[in-house]
């Protein structure tokens, strides 16, 4: 850790904080400057974390050397984890497609979507049944009776199902009807469920949320590993910025970004990454070229009626064609769709 | 609402159209353009979420003519509504400032602080009992021993206690120990959360999330509203900008943006929206200026020693210097400190 | 043209601004609504600005219909465009990959740099001899020496140049020099030298603004063909967002997008896009599966020795393995590399 | 500076890059740590700015220790300068207003607007002959004939005039008919221009970039004092981010931020930072309360004709009772408005 004291600091500033930082065995440096005086601390920067250095009055600027993650860091962990989705492995050579409707509406939707996406070649089934929406008056999901239909349809057709939990009370109950946990871009941080879900031994796909650095994420997949859960898959799903032409901003940046800093699978949203459903075919592509793990996609048995996201929700056909040009594109990457 | 058409369309899908939108009793318009058509309906536009029109292939785009909110809008509610923090009312003539550390850390440290805010004329406390943390390594709060302690010095000195809540199954002991609840930035899309804040009756200090729009903070409003909770104070706390001179980029421009679209009360919270100490007096003043109805203030007895935020903690004595710099800001703008 | 008045806006506001849109030869449309009044305006939106309707008391929105340019969109232009850069067609079959060092800095480096990249299949050869930079201490490029090094090794090697203008007063000699002028992000809202370019016929590669929405970028090169220059390639550079573990944010979402929204070629920068080496080959790869055009790739033969960019530059063995990996990907996309 | 290196690189590559240090006369440090080795360079960074460490293939990251900045930095020049506007000192105790309309439509329009704007109260007068539009189909200015009535219109009122400049070739004409040139948002990096105005000594006031980073901005002003004219105005007018509510989010922090890094003086500009007319006087009492050195404020003499930024622009009266309003709101800040 580097510390960097503000012009007016004396000597006597200094050595009151290398005392501090020795007396928590870390090996202290003193390094003045003509202009400024800058201190080092060797040593696991999170026991450091304990002096709260960036509050003291005579300190400018306080910067890390290592990463603030372990357990999910690349550093103490080279080989590319590989977690289990049901039968179905991410992270290896396989590149999986999670597909389904953005919400659970009723058994026939589900049953009509699920086929569709099975035949075209889907790996998982994805679908809804608490579904956070920024308007109180938009359709909030069906709630256990969804998680049915899902784990029904699901099972009918032997693949695995994935659906969000928002909250520490329904972790159980989740966790009693589906093979994984996706915690959506608005609960990255909301840290009770992220420890609950660190409590499971089933995937969790986390998404990222729509301020979040990649840093961000990549601490709250700590939070998972850290309560003992190791089986965390991170999602790529769009960003907050200035572009109003996509709901959001894709960033495929972070994909090789977090293939170097970290072992975890990623996958990629394109529906909510681009909002459009004619963007989801090209960045669904750019996905598996700039070497994602796989793809979660809404597809609608019939978009313009779905009760949310039908906007970005392929139609069954557009579904198909996708895995079709997709096959060359995850093949260039070293991956398999099936 | 207004839809308009992709080039595409012929008069048989606006028909459809115009037929689903009569089916729902709101009155339908038909507008041809010379390259595109376009289609209106008039009435209560929520109604036509049903439609889902925004997923139709030959739709290109959806615009609203009415504010998706109803309960927390000015238009049905034009006077300012008043909350009453305890005795502190929230909303009229008196600027109300809530300090206080950011998380309470032991019952020395809480009394020490909320003495020096007390005397330097704050209103009201604040004191995180949970805290919601970026790092899974970082300190977590004090959780039911920290509500005890912030309840006991809070009546001690006669002030009402702000506290954040971040987990459903909190809300019912939080209530018991504190007189407002502090939904934070990172749950303000945590709609389960907001829904049982709005079973409540007790004022819910709503922050603005860091990806949010001010329809967004609305919305949240919105939920909690629409449970039966009309005691919503909402805070400008700074949004995620590219700029990284500061922690957030705190968004003024929300508060007289807000008492345009709103009838409650806004506050703002410098100390987040700077992440500076050196920052937080200008800022104060600046809110007080645009209008806002009070400030949340992080203060520490001894910042240098702070378990979290110590960075943007103000000092005592500079707490009692910004109350009393505030003062004709406060008086300019029509309102008062005590 | 829709315009949504205020509650408080009279029958007569309302045929007074149907009065003004009548008075342009547009036809007027009249939709009293239960809480608001809208009014339409049919025909060359373009001609509507004149009455700058949202400055307009009365007014609360003015929403466009139709997009804000003409020659760059597809609608009256369904038809790919294919640009001659010298003689390598942008736009067309062949994905063109344009390589060299951020800055010429002398005429040993560029040979050796043009020979490699040349070598490794590049089409075209960059280099910058004006540099912006952010420092005025940084180095700001050899200028005309700067280009005569350009031209001469760009001819020895028979490979188009593409070189950088910053100034009106500078397109006159840069066209003596160089086959192709590139506009770059910090001057893509420089009207002046817009209107400039356009008075070329050589082509003009325009690099999207940090801050500029796809809208914006279309925009600008509408002013280009406005002028009288059809030969715009434009170029996606990355966007500024908060996410600071990348220089930029690569918004690939644009490819696609402008795809739709417009018949001239796109080619994608992933050297400032990513801002790190390591990630410019997966997301090279990547533009080429969401449909790119092209590259505008920085190589140097001694990175570690660059003026500048150095970060961002690649080895020419890592330029010459790029072009070997992303030979599948031109080809699943249905292009060439040559 | 501090280098941080990979992991894996040896004590050889560390001795290079400190040999390296050592031969620009800079003072270099070792400092291995238990994970990460990590270098230091005492001295002028600006010097070792030449050795383009960030650029080397075992470094991980570069950070700097002081500003970038020299001339325009506090740290050599801790006393607030004062730029003398025509007659108008701005950066002392007086608060200055820079009104007018956004363009000079024609020799009425200016007369009338600039009347009432002085009869307010206005220090100085604003308005654009130079438009830069995002749009080629936009109004552009009245170019040289607009500088004529602006200057006639300012003399027959006794006020200073400034004016926008949007390309080096119009410097000199305009610094024939203004008092003080405007360097717009979109030309902060046309470092060109930059330059050429750093060769006047006539005030600049320039605008913060819609992307620009205060320190982007403190750079860009750093290229004007190079060049020896250090009469420079900083002027905050919003930033791009995700908020669509208002045409730009005013970043406030960035005042005090500039106070604390910078001795040139601030004002703010609450019309583009807002860009709506109801929000520009709640802006301005907020500017000066967080310690601005004055305004930029666009006001019409009939904004619902303005050609162009009507929305934004203040109508005469409203401009008189921002004018009055804002007194006790200066005057709380220690300055005074005449």
């Amino acid at each position: 850790m580097i510390i960097v004291l503000k012009p007016q600091a004396t000597k006597a500033h200094a050595d009151e904080i290398l005392a501090r930082i020795a007396s928590l065995g870390l090996r202290p440096l003193y390094m003045p400057g003509t202009e400024r005086v800058v201190l080092g601390a060797i040593g696991d920067e999170r026991v450091l974390d304990r002096l709260h250095l960036d509050g003291h009055p005579m300190v400018e600027s306080v910067q890390r050397v290592l990463a603030p993650y372990k357990l999910v860091g690349r550093e103490m962990h080279p080989h590319d984890t590989i977690v289990n989705l049901g039968a179905v492995p991410v992270g290896g050579a396989r590149f999986a497609v999670i597909a389904g409707p953005c919400a659970i509406e009723d058994r026939e939707q589900m049953e009509r979507t699920a086929r569709a996406v099975r035949q075209a070649g889907a790996a998982a089934l994805r679908g809804g049944a608490y579904k956070p929406r920024t308007s109180p008056y938009s359709f909030q999901g069906l709630g256990r009776e969804g998680l049915a239909i899902l784990r029904d349809v699901a099972r009918a057709l032997g693949m695995p199902s994935v659906t969000e939990v928002v909250e520490v009370a329904d972790v159980e109950i989740v966790d009693q009807y589906a093979d994984a946990f996706q915690c959506g871009a608005r609960n990255m941080q909301n840290f009770r469920l992220l420890k609950a879900l660190g409590q499971s031994r089933k995937p969790v796909v986390l998404k990222r949320g729509m301020a979040a650095r990649v840093e961000d994420l990549l601490l709250a997949a700590e939070y998972i590993l850290a309560e003992g859960n190791p089986n965390v898959i991170l999602c790529e799903r769009g960003i907050q910025t200035f572009e109003t032409a996509t709901r959001n901003t894709l960033d495929l940046n972070a994909v090789p970004l977090i293939k170097q800093k970290s072992h975890l699978p990623v996958i990629v949203d394109p529906s909510h990454g681009t909002g459009i459903r004619e963007l989801v075919g090209p960045m669904a592509k750019a996905a598996a070229a700039c070497g994602a793990d796989g793809l979660l996609v809404e597809v609608h048995c019939a978009p313009e009626e779905a009760l949310s996201d039908g906007r970005q929700s392929l139609f069954p056909d557009q579904f198909a064609t996708l895995m079709r040009e997709l096959e060359p594109f995850v093949a260039a990457a070293g991956k398999t769709l099936s």
